[in-house]
């Protein structure tokens, strides 16, 4: 489907009459929703909207925020207008691995996703991705110890201001962000962790999946908190598995798992459908 | 969820200001909406919307009725109110494999689906059902041959009538019924198909999905129409299989698929989650 | 498929020579080979194997196992010939919510699993399975409190023996089974925990999931061990949810998903298609 | 798990003594079974198996194969022995879309496929592919006409044998293979079709999928025959999709199924895990 250009979220407490004062507004805006979803939390009384509109005007995305606002402030809601007509900046950080960032690069070539890489940032050498091609993407070898962490990081966080990434895609990036990065980050950095949560945090997952003889592997996307591996989820998914798979069965099983689930919660992120709850998320997916 | 008191369905052609006319509508009324979706079919330029709520006043669903009608003639809809706080009444209808109808049998005794079962019909004798729990409703075997279709149909349409049946539910009833009986249970009689259609239509599917060695089989519950297997499709779902399944494995396996696909479908439309979209349905699912 | 009559499962060190000297003993004994399936461990270097076979003579199953001892001995084997023509013996536990129960039973009623049940044991009266057919098996009531459990265990395990069961099968039974009942029902005792282990292990599965914000619930079938939910996974599945699913929309999914895998996993059992290996087990499925 | 070094499959008419025979054999070459399943197909009779085995000697897979012709002689065995110390020889042809060859490289280059490519064969230019690295491989843009389609099928035979390629998998390229290539490339070319056969043969399958109204998508991997999208199915997948997903929708989901299953299949294919039977295939999968 064509997208909408513009995507309104919001969150408040539920009473009624939200949407009615939303839509009515909407309408005399002279938008044409394209798609809405709602949530009722019916355990914390929370109300949850996605509303993705074109609007015929030139009235711009300022004039809108503007006359949006008192409504907001009548309801005391939490709420986002998005221009959609501009892909977001995106940085992406990796390790070894490379399956996770050869699919998201895949993806944004044949213009599956609605961003635009900003850079590519690794602990390890550019050596290590001989035959990707990065699109022309810069890359940024940024080496880590235990003791250079702090600058490590540092520079990670200048390379976010400078390249003004409004997302942080940890695409098995092993390095886990301390809790100041963490914050700095929240809601805009989203890690894929390769089981599925809350089974088999922290190291080597698939090995723990193995020792356990479960007979399904996942993986997990989620937003980055201080909290190893316990941030919102966002995305899962699972694949089958049998006795006779090695660990090394489980890994190779496993890429197949963590791209999907990477790419359908950038995705979801990109596109306005994820609005947090708490410790949780709320996904308008599609 | 506790269920909310009255769902209102919706479908019309798409134009701006629907859903803020109906939410404003519902707003003024003093309802509480639990739950709303709504799709916009570019294709067709059709609006669809399903809307749960509840209704602190005693005004009644008369009342509510009455007081919508001017909006559904201003935006030319197709429409229904439907009070939720009484079950529907469903007929079941069975052949010699009762998975499905046993199935049903069960949720209903657990309270999982909105209905009130009203009668079972047959083509077999009571004996093929020995030990399975009727819960008390009356039984009707109605045998049938090629020259008693039209008489044997003639019985059931007069059963539908007399309990006041407003979903026929062919729980592997495995006759074809007629033109003429599938047009008077247009919209309001299920079917459980053992393929993933539109593969496999007509008679043994999973000895023609065996035959082809394809290495999923599925089921599809979809409304009955007058085209054999071709009606609007509701659900589908499929399981694993591989070569060495043989055709009684496949049907052993295909009994867990058809319970599951039917019992989401006859939910589905009790809870007025389904909408037909010409040969299509929209379905609002949870 | 028309099941084998007998089956031969057998674990030991891994060397060459194995499966050519068991297949040349069978062959000798006019063995037909119906199925065959190995599984060589590399990480333990153990071998595993389950060949299912008819045989023509009338030798009689203490003459083959007499006269396959001796390999066993050589290879220092376990093994186990099991005659297939009669069904197993099965004690069915339960508590509150008979799901899994029904579920079992009706496999039951229509031949699908080679099983006798015994008899049913519940901590709950009789009068909380009012319309369910027990098909005529006794019903136990045996209430249990912290002060009664060792004399409740007793009871059951008296049961056991008084009826002969193979198997016990805890078909949602609430209650954790002490260390000393777990250990004389060692290998024969299958329990369904409502999550997908080893995550939300414990009491009310659906409402930690719901708490974590998971986006999908599973179930785990496994041997009981007096670890609890840490015993030997035979089966798992899972479904997909949303946030707007309650825990109460948890507890109806899942209830589809507990009957299906602990069907499959009695089922695997009943047809010695287990092994178990240490804390794992190895499961030639079909 | 690191692989055997050869692979041997054979089919026959079954008999009494195949697997005591063929085992002895191996033991007495001193051979290490590292993996071995078998397939006993009830309804024709026909038995199948595949043994992956090491060898500590120097024989040398001549000597194998000699010192094996008399016993395939004796069961009338079809039968191969391959040595996979070496990587399949694979030619790779595309049309417009590139998810599948991309996803073929990747795998490629980390090594997850046992192939060597030897080209890419496209109909379209190569500035259709600009960002996608082909890792050094020769492109071939051989465009096709009705008029041109003898002479360009010509070109690709002759590639074919100039590059000495075993296998010939057609990752969304696009031309129906005449009948006379179709034979040439019998048994060792692979296509995938974005559908779930048999539903929805032929041109636009996804738009077909949308006009049915299905509630799931799938992709089929088939070895090609003359019989368009009617070859022996190796593997096939689905996901689910809603009333909500467009046509574009639906070929963006479908991507990713394409290309995992037509990945499953080829790897199937050079792990020598899939033998014709008839029409179908027997794939013993890992």
């Amino acid at each position: 489907m064509s997208k909408a250009q513009y995507v309104l979220t919001l969150s408040c407490l539920n009473r009624p009459g939200i949407v009615a004062r939303v839509t009515t507004y909407l309408f005399e805006q002279g938008a044409d929703i394209r798609e809405a979803q709602q949530f009722d939390d019916a355990e914390t009384s929370k109300f949850f909207a996605r509303i993705a509109f074109d609007l015929g005007g030139s009235a711009g995305i300022e004039a809108l925020r503007e006359s949006f606002a008192p409504i907001a402030e009548e309801f005391k809601m939490g709420w986002k207008i998005s221009d959609h007509s501009a892909p977001r900046r995106v940085l992406l950080l990796v390790s070894k691995f490379d399956h996770c960032l050869a699919d998201l690069l895949y993806r944004w070539r044949i213009g599956e996703l609605e961003m635009t890489p900003t850079a590519i940032v690794s602990n390890h050498g550019i050596e290590n991705y001989a035959g990707l091609d990065f699109g022309g993407l810069p890359f940024h070898h940024l080496p880590i110890t235990k003791d250079t962490k702090m600058e490590q990081e540092a520079q990670i966080w200048a390379l976010v201001k400078e390249t003004k990434s409004e997302l942080v895609v940890l695409a098995r990036y092993m390095q886990v962000l301390s809790d100041a990065l963490a914050q700095k980050l929240s809601g805009r950095c989203i890690n894929i962790h390769h089981s599925f949560l809350p089974g088999f945090k922290g190291a080597k997952p698939y090995h723990q999946a193995h020792g356990r003889g479960v007979k399904l592997i996942g993986a997990t996307a989620h937003y980055v908190t201080s909290d190893l591996d316990e941030g919102p989820i966002i995305e899962q998914d699972v694949e089958r598995i049998t006795h006779a798979d090695t660990p090394d069965d489980l890994v190779r099983k496993g890429r197949d798992i963590e791209r999907r689930v990477l790419a359908r919660a950038v995705r979801y992120h990109l596109e306005d459908r994820v609005i947090p709850n708490g410790k949780k998320t709320v996904v308008f997916a599609s």
